[in-house]
């Protein structure tokens, strides 16, 4: 669920146009004016403000908020200003251009979105860089990452709930054996990963557990510092309890001195209207510390204003 | 272009249900009647007679020209009558099912058919048979083909007409390479025929004749036996030349003795309402006979009337 507040009475575009750009006026930036109107508004309704600002101003919104903000505020509203596809694009094109083996983000949006968001993120993809996802991925990731990243990024799953349990139980076999064997590259390993639907894939990670007596990616663990092993797991982990997931990654992007802005902007921005509040209750029950509080402690400024305004705050 | 002649005044859908439903009853079926109808609308006026029928007289008329007709003329009508996207479902779905290495049907309909009718046909694929055509593919191919079907039936080729002529010099090297060493299945092969657009392959085979010598079609014909090597030289040639490839499949299910009705049927079915006229020109060009002559000679009875209903005649 989101995590958004709207008002009772929502002004008009035009009223948060005038407002942003009253805000943008003068000597200054009034950053709260301006979090006050984006952090309301749903995807729909921003994107709205930003086509009725370019109408009125004759200048696109984004290239306002460029000029008038800065840093990792000024990341985040952008960010958050994107219509959630276009903003899934871009995050992955960002991903693609500078990929790492530790990479995090290419396997979090393939595998966390549906199978028809994914499908319009490539499609945006095409329009925003006239090329397809899948010629980039391929052109800058090499050896075993090429391999599972290409079917990863171009699969199209299928979202029945149906469940073939005989073939879950022999799909766990086949992944059994080539973990035992230590191929996690193994072709058949990758195609079951990055082919099966998501509730096939739950009834074969509960044979494999049930058949060989440890949850699959406490077997995927011989090394914990392998990215590909890593890999795998945060796929098997996006497939089984994805609220799970992105807790693991806000968590982490805070644990450390020196906040990993990146993927704190990034988990709040695209989870927010989709299942932060999930996401948040996860983060509670784990911390013992509420998402809010956290992100208080370790941010500072209009950037900290602009999260908090949209993880929300629940009263005591 | 299409072949399908559509007359000046269109019968309503109700009209053209009657003549089926009447064409039906009684004593015998009359073919004629039947032909007369459904090869002569476009597939919107098509659609439209089915949910009329199903209206009017509580059948699917799928069903009932299943009951009515029978062999190749029966086939033919119920692959014709079919949505094209929901016919290439079922086309991809019959290939998967008994694929074979030397199977056409698969390379065909990936790759002649645009990046969005492929999707729009996985769409239908998992609508029809509740999984992905990606998994399908991954369960009934093995070896090199799957390492080629499967992210070829998954492509969602770019299809702008943006070239880049240094990357087409560089790829034309790679798969000169990989050529020159038999290493046909390589992966850089297989990614390169797999995810690039069109218009770049074009240049980049364009590149492989000026720098290499020889058509790259050509250099892959060293084993004229090979079912992969088959596989490879379909692809560019439906890349590069579809009517091409198509009018030689048109011509190879007639040379024999005993037609290949399956290949024939399929063809004209699908290319029809598409570019079946660029295909009937090169047939003309490349057999100095007419395709409506050489279907004459070579089929009989319904079959043969259907399939020149739909191929047209133009007078001499």
């Amino acid at each position: 669920m989101s995590t958004l507040t709207i008002p009772h009475v929502i002004p008009s575009p035009q009223e948060d146009c005038e407002k942003l750009h009253t805000a943008f006026s003068g000597w200054g930036t009034n950053e709260g004016d301006i979090i006050e109107v984006v952090t309301h508004r749903t995807a729909d309704q921003r994107n709205a403000i930003r086509w009725t600002y370019h109408d009125i101003y004759g200048e696109d919104l984004l290239k306002s908020l460029d000029k008038e903000l800065t840093q990792d505020f000024e990341k985040a509203v952008l960010l958050w200003m994107l219509d959630p596809i276009e903003r899934d694009a871009t995050l992955v094109n960002g991903a693609v251009k500078k990929w790492a083996p530790h990479d995090r983000v290419l396997v979090e949006i393939a595998v966390t979105r549906t199978a028809n968001e994914l499908l319009a993120v490539r499609k945006a993809y095409q329009e925003k860089y006239k090329k397809s996802l899948e010629e980039d991925v391929a052109a800058h990731t090499t050896g075993d990452f090429r391999k599972l990243m290409l079917p990863l990024v171009s699969s199209y799953r299928y979202e029945g709930p149906e469940v073939d349990s005989g073939l879950a139980k022999s799909e766990a076999h086949i992944l059994r054996k080539h973990i035992k064997d230590e191929e996690y590259n193994h072709e058949e390993v990758i195609r079951i990963l990055t082919t099966r639907s998501k509730s096939q894939l739950m009834a074969t990670f509960n044979a494999y557990h049930e058949e060989h007596g440890n949850p699959i990616n406490k077997d995927l663990k011989k090394d914990p510092k392998d990215d590909f092993l890593f890999a795998l797991r945060s796929i098997i982990r996006c497939i089984t309890c994805p609220e799970r997931y992105l807790e693991k990654v806000i968590r982490l992007s805070m644990k450390n001195t020196g906040t990993d802005e990146n993927a704190l902007t990034r988990v709040v921005t695209t989870r927010a209207e989709v299942n932060l509040k999930e996401i948040k209750e996860v983060y509670y029950k784990r911390n013992t510390v509420k998402l809010e509080h956290a992100i208080k402690k370790d941010t500072k400024g209009h950037y900290e204003d602009f999260l908090l305004a949209l993880v929300g705050s629940e009263e005591e």
